[in-house]
């Protein structure tokens, strides 16, 4: 049976927010699909995507769209089409997701990447995306031409500059704060070259927003499985979108009253709660060439450090 | 027996460069005197000096000036004034030419020291002494607020931080090069940061300069003791003017014809070709309290690496 005030607070974001399919698509193909097995009926798709507002139309565009960006890929079986997540787009999800799956804060032991373009090096266009996709990955501009995070791995600013082609075009150096590890400066260093304000703000407009629905999960004896999975979606979504911008600096260099972890407690538990009536919905929607949906795969239950199963059944 | 060419080339230089007293004595000092004990009686160092056209009034000035300034202490017995380095004056002296004395080109690991001075902290005096002490210490800014010194050990910056009160300021980073040592953004980051191209021409200069001494002190059979006293007394005081400036590049990151090595090997050489005469002037010249200048001290004979007193002798 639905809940009313879960029914209001869906309409009241979609009104407010309405997702974009493509990227909706994504989610729910990375989120929910991928686990399943990764490929669904065309038809039962359109069927699942329906509470958002959503129509055929245009799912049909934005599969065609997805295909043509290799997130997707299509199969005729019969009359009817099948589509899959490609070996790319699982990547592409994956990689945009882990900060979200993978509770990336463990203790910082002082580390830092710095990345120091000299001069002209690299040249103009190429020196632009490297600071960008630099600023994505939470670097901040320290000084001009000095790009830091405080981090100990380089496995993503190796990435980076891989792909942009700028590897033997910038100095990149491993360092170590010497000295105590929240030392004044350093807050200050941080304070002048982040941009946390913003983060802050979107963490907290975040809890605002899914607080309540949080409270009304918690306190319903029979969630319904529609419900339950639009809010899952919504919920990755909408974190998602906050994760992307907060530059996963560690604790001791954030402010005291930092939202972001009680920001992660809550998506967490909300995804906990959604989980087993989004499954039983996903199964009762989801059609596969083979028939329905299979099991959800092992890494599934890993995902946020252990999903418990019975949390949700326990509701 | 005094040899023409070189009386013709001490005269030269010091009608172009005449050394003032002060900075020569605490040479002298540093050089010759503490090695024999640190002291020695007033009147002998006047004569000991004379070769450099500085007369007894300067002399008196000079010692006393730098007995007020702590690098000097008198003692006085009977009608005789006796100075000494004082511990602080050894010091000083130490911590100056110890770039001389121990080749400091260790093979490089790559590594760094990061000095990060965020916004307004430290505030304007201190900020302005603090980078003025870094960039003697061979540190150059890489960018606005961010200092920097390709070598791995800490101990002079630490001693800088502590000596500007700016240790609790400041951010400081050991960082690590990711990557080729001698890459082409590297050398180019060099080039932009530190004023290389002063620094070779000295280099350049000094070997112009000191090359023909070295082939005159090669050729003679007999030197003179006191034009040998003089030359090395002069070459302390050039090598010492172009080291200062030196910022101690490890060599990956110099340019291919830099004149530094050369410069030191030459030092060396005269050093030595000079070495044991010079030992002899000062014995003859000097007096301490107790009569003639006691034997040099070990760690003489360890300069350069070594010294090797058959070297001279051999001459």
């Amino acid at each position: 049976m639905k809940s009313r005030p879960l029914s209001q607070w869906i309409a009241e974001l979609l009104a407010a927010h309405p997702p974009r399919a493509n990227s909706l698509l994504i989610t729910i193909y990375g989120d929910m699909i991928a686990p399943h097995g990764g490929t669904v009926w065309l038809g039962s798709l359109i069927k699942l995507v329906e509470p958002f507002g959503i129509n055929e139309r245009l799912v049909r565009t934005s599969v065609f769209r997805l295909s043509r960006e290799k997130w997707l890929v299509s199969e005729q079986i019969g009359r009817r089409s099948y589509y899959s997540l490609t070996t790319t787009g699982r990547r592409r999800f994956e990689h945009a997701y882990r900060r979200i799956y993978d509770d990336p804060r463990t203790p910082w032991d002082g580390g830092w990447q710095l990345v120091l373009m000299p001069g002209e090096s690299p040249a103009p266009p190429q020196r632009e995306t490297l600071r960008k996709e630099l600023l994505w990955e939470g670097f901040a501009a320290i000084a001009p031409g000095v790009m830091a995070h405080p981090s100990a791995q380089a496995d993503s600013l190796l990435d980076i500059l891989q792909g942009t082609g700028t590897h033997d075009k910038v100095v990149v150096l491993q360092a170590r704060t010497l000295g105590a590890l929240s030392s004044r400066p350093l807050k200050e260093l941080v304070e002048e070259c982040w941009n946390l304000g913003h983060i802050a703000d979107a963490y907290q407009q975040f809890i605002d927003r899914f607080r309540p629905v949080a409270r009304v999960l918690r306190n319903t004896a029979q969630l319904d499985p529609e419900q339950c999975f639009v809010i899952r979606t919504l919920l990755m979504h909408e974190f998602r979108r906050v994760q992307l911008r907060d530059p996963q600096l560690p604790r001791q260099l954030l402010p005291a009253d930092w939202h972001g972890d009680t920001a992660r407690s809550l998506c967490v538990e909300i995804y906990q709660l959604c989980q087993q009536k989004t499954e039983e919905h996903l199964t009762t929607v989801l059609e596969t060439a083979d028939g329905p949906l299979p099991q959800a795969a092992d890494y599934f239950y890993e995902r946020f450090g252990g999903i418990r199963p019975d949390a949700a059944a326990a509701a």
